[in-house]
């Protein structure tokens, strides 16, 4: 499997072709399985916290992966997340997979490798799939796309670590931990979740009727796991039910293909050598004011159209 | 003006080359304009509230444009918005136009328009400009990203007035007016303006340091109007003095040129007649999980790109 994900997040065209193949073949033996995002600041303790929600979910019997969507790799060539010995329990578990987050490639690149990690993994008979990704940048959407349940994790005594989190992930979460709920901080904690409550009933409600819950939970201790997990497993029972999880799925993969013609198509234009002689200064142009967007767009349109013969 | 804008309206082919030259000439007039985005569902008391903003507006001396981002209209071939007689103290001023939405189109097509009459009005010499849409769709985040400030109207007594809106608008706002603040409701908007004030405290803040206000008014009354005026200059002279809002813009401007770039290439693709023929089948086939979305991405990308000869 591990080979397999290696070939998915190759960006040789080779292998991609390969990929394509090994995905269609994949498809027939995806069985029941259930997809969690995760995302939290950096100094939430989001490893610590992975370590204990997965360990729990194998006791429980569940096959477990975790992937993740680090797209500050990018920037640096190593990896924030994925490294294995952050979870010491999970990646010495039988019943689980850690898989390291690609170090290098853009945010459109690693989605996509981590989307088909998905499938290989839930071929393979995983049934509980993590991704993670910090709170940073766009990668929460796209991780918010991939899976069936949002969480995010936070920390009591708001607002200084709310900077690091962008706008709009809020209201996408499915629900609300907030962590390092022990010793002097669980008063702290216990009152975050009162306030976060009375937030969240204030913001407009999910069309699946769902309202996100807010619990606490120490991951070093292990307190409040239990209970988050009966709350997600509540989460997808209901929508499995109800039938919005289903429509989810099918909404998120069609969505999916269509997203991935247009990062071809674009890739593409923005390849193309005449375009990549006057991009630059187009920019400029229409950043300063001196032309328009729409116009710009159609300067270059016709120039990618009608090359010069 | 008014039949400029029905040339960026147009979908003719020969008219938008038109529009383009038209609006290339316009670049060079622009004058210094603010641009003010406005969404409430409806029964919120939108007109109302833009007729006495507006109408406050011309009173200090500025040129005002209403202008209209209406997918309902798209179904119901009529336009819930834009309808002068809704704003009769504004359609009358001569300091004001109030334009009709378009009847039809696509979300992506009202949008362009839309985006190149701010830039006509300010030609003509217009510097408050607001872009009104209902909560619902995505015409929000359309409408979002054109304007310098953005204004979520809201009703007290939140709960059921709330599953209009979307999920993320909440956080996309600048400012959060609760209007109907009158006679028997004024006690509940005051007490629901307590409670959002808290809320906003809970969620991250904006890069630009600006904490949403709430503010309670009564646009049939006019009370509140001035406070909210003040607040909304308030946020135009501390964001251009900090550089903020020019930023913004540049922004903005630089995403338009790459979003109407990838609209066009994606039209492109989507009239494409081989395509047409098969793509529902290979939505359906996506949709039911017989084939994953990148592989029926791959198939389709290489159907557009090698038509049988």
């Amino acid at each position: 499997m591990s080979r397999a994900i290696t070939l998915v997040e190759s960006t040789l065209a080779s292998d991609q072709l390969l990929a394509v193949e090994v995905l269609a073949g994949c498809q027939a033996h995806v069985k029941e399985s259930f997809r969690i995002g995760i995302t939290g600041v950096p100094g939430v303790g989001k490893s610590t916290f992975i370590d204990a929600f997965g360990s729990h979910l194998t006791g429980l019997g569940h096959k477990v992966v975790v992937l993740a969507i680090d797209p500050s790799s990018e920037i640096s060539h190593g990896s924030i997340l994925g490294d294995k010995t952050r979870m010491e329990r999970l990646s010495r578990d039988p019943r689980a997979y850690v898989r390291p987050s690609p170090a290098r490639g853009s945010l459109g690149g690693v989605t996509r490798a981590t989307r088909e990690a998905i499938l290989l993994c839930e071929a393979a008979g995983f049934d509980l799939i993590i991704v993670e990704t910090v709170g940073v940048g766009q990668s929460e959407i796209a991780v918010h796309s991939m899976v069936d349940f949002f969480l995010l994790l936070m920390l009591a005594g708001a607002g200084d670590e709310l900077q690091g989190i962008k706008k709009g992930i809020m209201e996408m979460a499915d629900g609300i931990a907030i962590n390092k709920a022990d010793g002097d901080n669980l008063q702290k904690a216990k009152q975050a979740r009162a306030e976060y409550e009375s937030a969240l009933h204030l913001f407009p409600m999910a069309a699946n009727g769902w309202l996100p819950p807010v619990k606490i939970c120490s991951a070093v201790l292990g307190d409040g796991i239990p209970e988050l997990t009966e709350m997600v497993f509540n989460f997808r029972d209901t929508q499995s039910a109800n039938g919005f999880l289903g429509n989810q799925r099918r909404q998120q993969a069609k969505t999916w293909m269509h997203e991935t013609i247009g990062h071809v198509l674009l890739n593409r234009f923005y390849k193309d050598a005449e375009i990549q002689k006057v991009l630059i200064d187009k920019e400029l142009q229409v950043e300063s004011g001196k032309i328009p967007p729409t116009v710009a767009a159609t300067q270059l349109i016709e120039l990618y159209l009608q090359p010069i013969s």
